[in-house]
């Protein structure tokens, strides 16, 4: 078959800054939430990290990354307690000085008020030098952007506010659309088959994810790629793979269920 | 204060290899699983990587950790097709040949079978030379063991049953022990005092984490560490600090209760 060239696509990486996620105290969730949007912004998410709130940890990585991917998103560490050290730390990492950013004070003075602007509340003012703030609608104290770094908030509710800016500071690509379609098969039985699918379809990523539910094993077998022409013929064939061992394949989320009413090569 | 020694504590890092966390299809679960358990066993996790299935990046992120911390635990990348690659990438991060292990193959057929035992499932007896198997009681298949780290598969269920024989393999340490008060104070309300009682208790960590629930604002305070006897100084005082701001503190989680009746010094 004739492929077309992929449209373009970003590549991003995710550095979690947190105790509370590595000791279990809290269950991350923003990975699976920004690792979904961004795919839809043409965005693929290639690595996260998730480190302590420790300095040589902080700058290490930061550095490490900025340099691998178009984009690095942070979150986490950017409150008014001792264990909040993430700015500093970005300051750090790019030799810049941190310092208490005129908009960032407007911003808290104008969300706290006079009275209970705390000196606590006035930390969240420091910001490195050259940076441009990410706004936060939820809780005032803002995020901020130094060159492809996006440094944003732990909570979720926040962070994924903050993200509605950030996703307008930067340039998206074609998004990448996936199909998954399941079965009753083992694993196994179809791996031969998928392994040379993959190869025939090098633009379409092709996964397989064995699950049991309810004490009944079952495989999901997604599909992406930014094109959809390539991806649905993709997923035609994984229909006849399937069907080819005897079972009818379940469509879980195909962009074109047409793709089960029709054979192979029609 | 007199402050003694901590008792020994190991470090851990977690490398999970799969493209379904990074893409947002699957909510990893793992790093939290791990993080507790590994907490009670004296095992401080240092870092999560979610990598893709990409030879180069697993391979890479292999070497970089396995000389950072006492031991690296990887999930995933272990099943029958083609992504399932953590195997093979293992072998070469260390320079050796992968090959057909005689147990795994044993364990294997016996599990699956004579007539069920297909060349993808035998792909599954393929595992690095000098490698020590894990025992996967769940699904057959094993995970392996080479020099500090521990191969085991990505989905929670059978992880978590490879973990047992992990635990049973490795030196632990003390258990790293926990207390967890919770306050409607907002967090920079507290930030100077706890700043003040984290430079005092230097082998505690003190972290602080605001939550929204139904609404309201609250703020839950944790502290760490292997030494009963200071961690309940430290939670008295955060005690202390929080009725000095006029509020009465939650116990979430604290080992003895009786750190509420007692005022600080008594």
């Amino acid at each position: 078959m004739t492929q077309q060239i992929n449209e373009k696509t970003f590549t991003a990486a995710l550095i979690i800054i947190g105790n509370e996620i590595l000791t279990g105290r809290t269950q991350d969730t923003n990975t699976n939430w920004l690792g979904q949007q961004l795919l839809e912004q043409g965005v693929r998410l290639m690595e996260v990290r998730i480190i302590p709130d420790i300095e040589d940890a902080i700058i290490k990585t930061v550095n490490e990354l900025r340099s691998e991917v178009d984009y690095v998103l942070t979150t986490g560490g950017i409150g008014p307690t001792h264990d909040d050290i993430t700015a500093a730390c970005i300051a750090k990492a790019f030799g810049k000085k941190l310092k208490e950013n005129d908009d960032a004070y407007k911003i808290l003075l104008n969300h706290y008020g006079e009275s209970d602007f705390t000196d606590a509340r006035r930390k969240m003012a420091m910001i490195p030098e050259g940076a441009t703030l990410i706004n936060n609608p939820v809780s005032g104290a803002p995020g901020f952007n130094l060159e492809n770094v996006y440094v944003m908030a732990g909570v979720p509710k926040i962070m994924q506010a903050m993200y509605d800016h950030v996703i307008e500071m930067i340039e998206v690509g074609a998004p990448v659309l996936s199909n998954t379609v399941s079965c009753g098969l083992p694993e196994s039985v179809v791996a031969p088959d998928l392994t040379a699918l993959q190869a025939e379809y090098t633009t379409i990523e092709i996964g397989s994810y064995p699950h049991y539910r309810g004490g009944i094993m079952g495989l999901s077998i997604v599909l992406r790629g930014t094109n959809e022409d390539i991806l649905n013929s993709a997923t035609r064939k994984v229909v006849t793979i399937i069907r080819s061992h005897g079972e009818e394949p379940r469509a879980l989320n195909v962009r074109d269920e047409k793709i089960f009413n029709i054979n192979e090569g029609s």
